[in-house]
């Protein structure tokens, strides 16, 4: 029977006590609402609202029930509890008596699952955090270990210019980056400790706020009673930091499935993360990465979950909110599985250097090398890019490349043209060409892939 | 170990076997799993292509594992079967031997898992479709029972025009009812069989695809089998049937909830579904109207998920496709069960009507009544709204309302008012007049409701 | 001065009409407007309402209104009208005098709006309906002109079996006819119509609506007042079925992509479907594919808009749904544009039918035929299925295909190999052998495409 | 004729222009274009790239086209030019010859885009964190003009304990507050310039990418040119900080049209913030509350928008990104005017402290504090929450509230109450009860008063 039945005079069924319940999802929090009761009642024993020994009787009580969940000894009913704190509180009655009873005194459910999630929420942000800065090694090493290695840069998936391999590994690098810092935000957004909010109003009890959010290890205590209970933009701001990585993950994961082609051939992944066929003996699947790369979807729609739960709802709490977690949860876990396996993929893929070489040779990539070559003569760049479009066309007409013309092809086009024209169409002087910060030049990489590594050194899990 | 590892050199360790395995979401196709493959295997045998024997092995082989998965005796373990077919599969062979290894003849997981999602799909749909009666038929058995409550309409939460009771309810059931048919065109759109288009391309063998299509119920097979393998379009259909219908609940119960506090207090919810709060012992909070509201989030979420990874996929399979069914299942269980609750918690409450009717009597009801009044004299219409404008003024400056203006008061306004314009302040004659078809007048409310009844006792479970 | 103005005592400043307004957006409604207050006045005097006089004079009156709007004269200010009803209202008093303030009588602006949205998604949804039949039907030409071409199937984006270009084409004209029925329903679910619900409660005037129903070529009237007004499921069911098929576009346009890339090079795109680059003079991008990918976001944007907007709101009208239409107008412009750019687009692509055969020589394409083979002399496809690996494991080490393999090398691994197996290795031939209904045998896409090209002649425009 | 048409041979038609050109949303962008290339444009001047000369006619003849432009004299076409950049490049030419000609050198339309959106993007942002503040000020000055007004506290929109008006207030400041820090950090997001990454790769010419950078204000150029053209999470940013804000908005708008409801009464809206019917002339809508609430959704659909528009883009730029900045702006002009709207309608509301009193009263607001008398006694409180359960009942029998009680009548239910308890069930006294940090109590809701007023004066527009 539901602790709050006491005005009540008709049963509730299994069905809406299985409905109502939160207890399958929010069970996932009992570390969270353990040290938050036990910091609750050794707080109010400070202030002298309970004996020192119900607290200590608290807190002993709690470890019990702690550690007899984590053995599994303790199993919650769904049809015995609605939630994890009521769970929890009247195991530890049926244990201490009278203490535990003792234990809800200026706490209500509401700050006290606020204040829980919030714990929760910074510990999951911690873990990606963590999990983030794996997958930049990982990013990192393969640009390290291929940094010379050229392949056709894309834009439209269309060859445009060469660049380096490691240049294009960094630029996830960046990404990754950003989304540490979201996480790092959403983290920070969750760092406040609403207990002692009680129900919305705040309670009549002589409560230090600070020295519980001190104790639980949050920075401050959130500074109105009303938003403590009802806020949960810190779970938002956590699902959103998760869908944006992983919007930056299905990116990453599109070009490992395109590279993986039999077209393209650029890497080949290996075995551990690469799947057959049940009907085709010869296939060598990039599961892994196509099934990544799918998941931003359910990630995007924890977010819009969210987003529409709390639109609309007047303050303070309102049961809508139960629903706040399993989306926050299912994107952690989602976006940490996929850091996990995507470093791992990204580790152990390799790169065929052959394979791109070969494709950068073609199509025109030395092109805009060649208008800059006019351009620097002084022929305006528009004018330029015109008589690169003409020799372009040639080649296509000829069947040939850029390489392939002779001083004499360019000089019909424009008499700018010199002997010289032949260096730029080497791609290693194409890609070192382009030396400024930030370009895909040698020396610049190099100066990026350092600061990337110093970045994730400083960023290692404490 | 993976049955499509014979290539492999390398062992996947346990993350990614779990990370990639769909078992623990697909199990739960077990049942359209066994069918589908019973199907195929008399299809098989009565096209020559395995033996009579060999069908009947794997024909009893299936019943025997479907038994066992039913009593609990058979439990599959994502550490050995990364999805439900292979489980059954490998479990079939290593009771019935060869013939288990030859089911597979001519077809592919990927046309598998798509029958057994369509034959999924078409379930829940059904399912769905009853526990929507259930809910109209609670709503109609309201309206039947409070048919004369007059409770007042509103435009912007502002009081507008009276309207019947059983008239607003039954807004709720014309809702309904077009989400009972869109559910219907999500069954109709899962009604048609991909088995027999194999891996992507059809097979060699020569299946019988009508055979197993009609030993299946579905209406036909697919007629393209590129199309078989990748479309997904029925699992979006059924996701927004649902989320549509969750959005008409969160309108309802946005209603409950309102009606359900102090300052309406238009009903009274059962015990049943209300709960208590764990501090204020005052409380009788409409939990289950909120939650309802609240689920509509997680609906929608799994409608942008799963459109969100259908987005950019080229043809045919690919593994983002694994991602298809666990928000479909998600919002077919969301749906079934806030459709239940809402039916008892409609069923159940308890409506009051003394304070409908005095809410009623407050806001000038009757206004447009009043410019009626004027316009039927022949004042445009839009020169009778400012008339009552002006004595709706004189009443917020007087206190008071329509009713207690005396038929001078009116005629200070217009003189085209007569003595019979009190007749016009009625409530129960306010509702009555309004006798169009679809109004809220008594005859028109009572036609409705027959036809409700009609058409609710038309869509009766079969 | 607003309308209704006539109780308020302050003045409302530009921003606040500009930001109320909804002008902007439904100016687009026009036509809409003025069908409907033509067919309520004549309905309005048929019924003895109004005189016919009046009626006359409203119609009249109306469609010089109309002529001047089309033809330029007539433009409305946002800072004089809040929205189109208002402004073609005022304008038609300015011009008429009192008919024109009679013809509101037994109307509201709640109705009035409902049902000009109503005709405006009949109208759009008919329109998309037309633009989808001309995309199938050059995607059925492409499938015609190029019938015998053989690409690679791909699962995965891995090779995996031989299929008919044309094959391939039809998948998209499968998923587009889904797409028909789905602008269909959405059409149907627009065709009831509202008008004579009035505010939310019908009216006390004798109007006909199945008159006026019937005259604006409604199916019927809508038979809940309350539900009329607030009833926006057409417009979500609208835009849904825009999402879906923007959703199978931008999997056609991935394609699209991935064949026009140089490393696949399937297919060239006509220069009036590709762009080029301000600084790269080779490039020949395909811009128009990329943009009708992307813009399945917007339209997939604009459902979510209109659910979370209509999510919690209690009946009847509220403002919110002055929301309503803009997405829907974006939804229908995006996906009637891109329909007309993929048409355009696919009608004018050409197929390099050589290069298309060259990469099916690669990724043993026949693979699964070979284990087909040894399956059809009685091995357990499971076992078949571990040989033809360990086949194409040697292809892989002695870096050929299994066409470069002799009988011997095939016999080595299995005895139950003749010499006809070479007969196995040839693309038409394992084409054609997967004759059955739906796969990619020639026969089979023959017929398809027959019936493709007949539904098409059957959906052509009325 | 677009200029990269050199190539082609075919022109492209009306359609395609229209369809392809994103002049009609980037002609936004103007300012910012001009800035970047007269920046540009300075910068190669000084690394002799061009000529001074040049530069000055450059920067002339831009300053030239901004004036025309903000004149209206110069006014573009979209089948003349497909964006602002090439129109701005071609006018320029048309002017000034070969200078304007070599403005575009060492550059691509790639980063100059990036470039101007991003200058565009903190424009914005620093907008809408000075529009924020203006709400934050109009709350704060109802929070202080009717800071003693009690009013109940809800949970489930049940009466739960009185709070302070100004508490629930600043309950909204705080989630503004936090909406703010969430725009400034999607400013700072955008504040790194991408000018000098070229088409995707950087450029062979000596670009000061530092000093492009500083002279437009951006605090640091971007370390990757492959990222620095594909990156758009700067807006997702943007439109995320947006979409919070907007479900904040919805929330406070629920709010107010509860409030104005007749039921609760609790405010009066401005008439400037209000507006009538067009057929109920006694009607006062909230519309522009319903207004707001109802934009929130078009916030989240944009955000959705970008989000599928970039899932699974390969690197770098793709057409796709051209869809990235409609919703931004639209994001953008929606939230910053639902901020003026919301503090327009806020500080003219009247607050009508007598209704929230008489409402205040009911509910047995007190029964926390009942409670708490108890269990300060010594009862635990789980017990004494079921004797105040037992107390409310009777009050529920006897049709009264807790203050009607005798103290006799309390103890018959626990011999722990004495005389004092009815000192417990006065609304002042409950509140400032409330007194820890946070809570309701009188001189918590002051300090945090100040507190919001000292942020609000520190984030005042510079």
């Amino acid at each position: 029977m539901a602790l709050w039945s006491g005005r009540f005079t008709e049963g509730a069924d299994a069905f809406t006590q299985r409905f109502g319940a939160s207890l399958p999802v929010d069970q996932r929090l009992y570390a969270e609402d353990i040290a938050g009761s036990t910091a609750h009642a050794a707080m109010l024993a400070d202030q002298g609202v309970i004996s020192q020994d119900d607290a200590a009787a608290i807190a002993e009580g709690l470890a019990g029930i702690k550690a007899d969940i984590e053995s599994g000894v303790l199993i919650f009913d769904v049809q015995q509890s609605e939630d994890i704190h009521m769970a929890i509180e009247s195991e530890l009655t049926a244990r201490i008596g009278d203490a535990g009873a003792r234990l809800h005194t200026g706490r209500s459910r509401n700050d006290q699952v606020a204040t829980d999630t919030r714990l929760y929420a910074k510990r999951r942000a911690s873990e990606l955090m963590d999990a983030n800065v794996a997958l930049r090694e990982a990013l990192i090493a393969q640009a390290e270990a291929n940094f010379e290695v050229i392949l056709p840069g894309y834009t439209h998936l269309q060859h445009a210019q060469p660049v380096l391999f490691s240049h294009h590994m960094l630029a996830y690098v960046q990404m990754l980056a950003r989304d540490y810092d979201r996480l790092a935000a959403a983290r920070d957004a969750a760092d406040a400790c609403p207990l002692g909010a009680a129900a919305l109003a705040g309670t009549t009890y002589p409560l230090d706020r600070f020295a519980t959010a001190s104790a639980l290890g949050f920075s401050r205590p959130i500074p109105n009673s009303l938003d403590a209970v009802s806020d949960r933009d810190f779970l938002l701001d956590l699902i959103y930091a998760c869908s944006v990585s992983c919007l930056h993950l299905s990116r990453l994961c599109e070009e490992i499935v395109l590279w993986s082609s039999a077209e393209f051939g650029f890497i080949t992944l290996s075995d551990a993360y690469s799947t057959g066929s049940s009907i085709m003996p010869q296939k060598k699947n990039p599961d892994f990465a196509e099934l990544i790369r799918g998941k931003s979807g359910r990630v995007v729609g924890d977010l819009v979950a969210l987003m529409m739960t709390l639109k609309s709802l007047p303050l303070a709490y309102n049961k809508d909110l139960q629903e706040d977690k399993e989306g926050a949860m299912d994107a952690a876990d989602t976006l940490k599985d996929c850091y996990r396996c995507a470093a791992g993929m990204i580790a152990t893929m390799t790169v065929n250097a052959d394979a791109m070489a070969a494709q950068a040779k073609k199509g025109y990539l030395a092109a805009t090398d060649v208008a800059d070559y006019l351009a620097k003569k002084g022929l305006p760049f528009r004018r330029a890019h015109e008589v690169v479009g003409r020799l372009v066309l040639k080649c296509e007409q000829q069947g040939c490349d850029l390489e392939d013309l002779t001083p004499a092809d360019f000089q019909a086009e424009s008499d700018l043209f010199e002997a010289d024209i032949v260096e730029c169409l080497n791609l290693p002087a194409i890609v070192a060409a382009r030396a400024t910060y930030g370009g895909t030049g040698h020396d610049a990489v190099r100066s990026q892939l350092e600061n990337a590594k110093a970045l994730a050194a400083q960023h290692q899990p404490r």
